[in-house]
Order: C-alpha cells, then sequence, then structure tokens
C-alpha cells in the first residue's frame, strides 16, 4: 500500500539529514504527524527562517553571533596572529569548547575528493591567503579530519602556503584520551610512537 | 562558545524528533544550514503543510489517501466482519504490506501506560465499540506490540469487548521467520513451545 502523497514529499525530504534512511524518515515522518499544529508551524518557520538568521561571517565563514563575528572582532584574536584552518564552521565550536585556542579561524568549506568532484576550486583559498597577508599571520595550524581526504587537503595547504614565511603546523596524532591500547588500531599506535614525547 | 540563538532553536526542535539526541540534533542543524535557500524553503512548507494535507480517517483512525479511506470506503473489507486493532496508523501500512489481511482497522491511538499518564480514557474505545455493532463485526484481530504495554491494552481490550459476542485473536508469538535458536530469547521460546502447531 502506497503512503498519502504528503506523507512520500515529507519522508523524501527527511532522508536528506545526515545518516537518516527511509526507516529513520518513516519514524521521524510518522511522528511529526501526531505533533500539534502549533508545533509542526513552529518547526517550519524555524527551518525557513535559517537562510536569514544564521549566517557565515563573510571573512572567516564562521556563524555569525547576534551582532556579528565573535572571532574576527576580537582584537586579542586579530593581534594572536595564528590562524586555525577548519573544515565547518561546527569545527570552531567543537576548537573554542577546549579553551586551548585563542586565534583566528578560517573556514575552508570542504575537504578535496575528486571522486565526489570536489576539487580545489571549491576551497576558500583565496581568502584564505588574503588573510594571511592583511593579518600578517605567522602560524597557520591546519585542523583537519585524520582521513583520507583531510590529509589530502592539509598537504595541499602546505603546498599552496609554501610561498608565505610563515610556520604550518597541524593537529597531533595519538592515542585518543581515556583510551586503552587494546582497542586502539595500529595506525593510530604507529603515529603514537613516532610522535612519543618525554615524559 | 554559545551557539547562535537560531541555531539553539533548531537543534532544540530538531531534539523532539525520536530517537534524536543532542548530538544528532547538531549534526542534523549544521547539515541544513547547508542547504541551499529552496531546498529549507521546501522543508518548511511540507512540514508546516502536514495538518492540511495528512489527515486520519475520522472512523478508523488510519491516514486519509488523496479522496478518502482506503479502508472504510471498501465494500469488501466491510463484508468481511473482520476489525484489526492497531496502535498507530503506520501499523496498517506494515500489515497491508504481508498481503495477509483483508478487513476493517480501528486505531486506538495508543497503548495503556500508567506511568506515562497514558489510561484508558485516551484510546479510541467508544468508536470501537460503535464500529463493532455498526459493522456487526465478527472478529476483532488485537495486533499489539508484544511489550508490556502491549499485553496490558490487550487484556483491557478483551475484558472490555467481552459482553460483545466475537471471536478475540492475538497476533501469534514465536520465532521469527529466519532466526536462528541460538539467539532467540527464553521468553520468545518458550511461546513458540507453548504454541507449536503440527507439522
Amino acid at each position: 500500500m502506497r503512503y498519502p502523497s504528503h506523507l512520500i514529499k515529507l519522508i523524501q525530504i527527511l532522508k536528506k539529514l545526515p545518516g537518516v534512511g527511509t526507516k529513520s524518515a518513516e519514524r521521524f515522518a510518522f511522528q511529526l504527524i501526531d505533533w500539534k499544529r502549533e508545533e509542526l508551524e513552529d518547526f517550519a518557520k524555524i527551518v525557513g527562517q535559517v537562510p536569514d538568521q544564521i549566517q557565515p561571517c563573510a571573512l572567516c565563514g564562521c556563524l555569525k553571533a547576534e551582532g556579528g563575528c565573535v572571532f574576527c572582532e576580537d582584537s586579542r584574536r586579530l593581534e594572536s596572529k595564528v590562524m586555525c584552518v577548519i573544515c565547518s564552521p561546527k569545527d570552531a565550536f567543537a576548537i573554542e569548547e577546549t579553551r586551548e585556542y585563542k586565534g583566528l579561524y578560517h573556514v575552508l568549506g570542504g575537504l578535496l575528493s575528486p571522486l565526489n568532484g570536489f576539487g580545489p576550486e571549491r576551497l576558500s583559498l583565496g581568502n584564505l591567503k588574503k588573510r594571511i597577508e592583511t593579518f600578517s599571520i605567522q602560524e597557520v595550524v591546519i585542523a583537519l579530519d585524520s582521513t583520507l581526504e583531510g590529509d589530502a587537503t592539509a598537504l595541499y595547504l602546505k603546498r599552496e602556503l609554501a610561498p608565505y614565511s610563515l610556520e604550518i603546523s597541524r593537529l597531533a596524532f595519538g592515542l585518543p584520551v581515556g583510551s586503552s591500547l587494546d582497542y586502539v588500531d595500529g595506525g593510530t599506535l604507529a603515529r603514537a610512537f613516532s610522535g612519543r614525547g618525554s615524559f
């Protein structure tokens, strides 16, 4: 038996959310049917207002807070001369949580993935270079995923930024805090060994 | 660092979806930010139209298709004199998939759960009794979950329907098809034993 056509539409659009397959989308849809009219209208309004209410900073690409970009408008961050390159605005929130970093950010907008048609032209690279010059940045911290795409993008960045006189660093690799050696994969253990420090 | 206020609103409302916690809601929200304006407007429109476009049949509680209720308006189903009691409209779709059943449906609207404040007054019971009389139903099939709440509701229904001269049946319990005895729990195995049939 076919679902009513509007239900099919609802399921189709819910399936676009990350990690949501047909089964989950159906579960979501049938629960949405049970929501009160006001709740659904609220949900619709909030989703519809996203493009107007949540906007990236034109400079760094991080999400602007009410009033402006908390990073680009912070004079102490500007004076730090350090710029952390991240893939998406979400990463800035995760890094800020650690309270380990007080410099500027730059959102690349993606990772190189030739098979998915994501080439270097889609990275926000021109802007990065301009900002490095404008703010006379002295260190670029590459904070990208430790995946094939992240590694490729990091190497590409390193080559592109070579002409500038700045230090380029990348996040350390090693044991996750709280992990047991039994459960750590070989690649991670190898990196933890080669990167061991005095203790 | 706090998320922008609209992002917080978005995460809060996404968390109302079943099985979606803070982490998943954040993942959904950050992906929604990347959607095109038209996609978001589409999503908002589809969600907002749910109460007008997807409606339960006033009689049986199943979702109406374009034009009307495919169950209540099917004369062969009316003549079958069998009524299957289900918890939510979703169950009718699952049962229809099996092509094992060609009778009427009745959506109860929930399962008894005193701890969650869901009492008998919230079951669509008056309607069920009225329909049993109107259509001179001869068999009621109870197709409810095999959980504490499902069992309690089934027993309650059995008692409530006792005054009517009709057969009351419940879905069979036993081994899931394709399962291995190694992985079947004791309760299921016991029910499969006591319900064994000639072969």
